[in-house]
């Protein structure tokens, strides 16, 4: 098997062991012998059980925003780019659900600096969010909100991972149909 | 020490371990030596690890069911429901973060029954959300919304303990209102 193909094949494992049992009681040794390779062997293809939790956490989260931003370069209708991301957001927890879950989970289980990175991806999607709602406050679609309800539209989303069942009866353009709707409403302007 | 005053130390101190560490990196015996006791004598007190996490997996948000029921039999303005659930439950995230924070995030570490009772208490406090909306459209004051969206507005305040700090600027009735008021504008019925 090619080097390439084996971290990828460690990180899916890894992924599934921490987001079913936590980062913290997954050891390295279960790790390797689920992937069929000793400790020794492992730590060839890793450097450390933390470096392949921030590889998890920061892969999908950066293909978010890199997703987020195309989105905006591309749809100039603020009501349009929230669909778009609330789609893109669902599409990649219904896909990647261990990882995401590992990446909203875990965060806490990162030191230093890669806690700060990670935390710093969060942000910039986050921020991806901001953009588009004030665009659409210039553009009298919506109206302002707060900081704080900005966090919360991300709750709803970076919580999904605890419920969003993918053989469920809605696929994950539904659920996120669903999610950008009540958002849009949400942001409805006041008629004063 | 009392002994119902040792266990609520004990469980007040394993929260904030789990919180800060994770259930599954949080030893029996790193708990015995932040409350001072040795194994042996930890064990006189609790029965499991897994029991200790159970106690605190359920009591606030047994807290919050039954402070939701208050909330529903004294107020019967749907609106105002919403406002007061909503300040309840940022209330308890704050006063009580660390426990808050194990309830939502290490509902995977429990097992068997114990998991399925924290995830039937999680239905339970939903199903008053689901009650008020359900009051507020058959008093035409709310438009009707998905199951998938009423998870969604759960997952804004379920999210909220890995970003909400009590020593920022806005108190928890603050960030409760602002909440209300994104889902109260989410629930305006169209005009159609």
């Amino acid at each position: 098997m090619r080097s390439s193909n084996r971290i990828e094949e460690i990180r899916s494992k890894a992924a599934e062991l921490f987001a079913n049992h936590g980062y913290g009681a997954v050891g390295v040794a279960e790790l390797g012998e689920a992937v069929g390779l000793g400790k020794g062997a492992l730590y060839h293809h890793i450097s450390s059980k933390e470096e392949l939790l921030y590889d998890i956490s920061t892969r999908y989260i950066e293909r978010l925003i890199e997703n987020g931003r195309d989105i905006i370069a591309k749809e100039l209708d603020p009501s349009e780019r929230i669909k778009a991301l609330s789609r893109a957001m669902i599409n990649v927890v219904y896909r990647h659900r261990a990882e995401m879950t590992v990446c909203f989970r875990e965060i806490h289980s990162l030191s230093g600096e890669r806690h700060q990175r990670v935390s710093q991806l969060h942000n910039d999607y986050q921020q991806l969010w901001i953009d588009t709602i004030a665009m659409g406050v210039a553009q009298k679609k919506f109206r302002s909100i707060e900081r704080t309800a900005i966090k919360g539209i991300m709750g709803m989303f970076f919580y999904s991972f605890l419920w969003l069942k993918p053989e469920g009866a809605q696929n994950a353009d539904q659920v996120g149909d669903v999610f950008s709707d009540l958002i849009l409403h949400s942001l409805v302007p006041s008629n004063d």
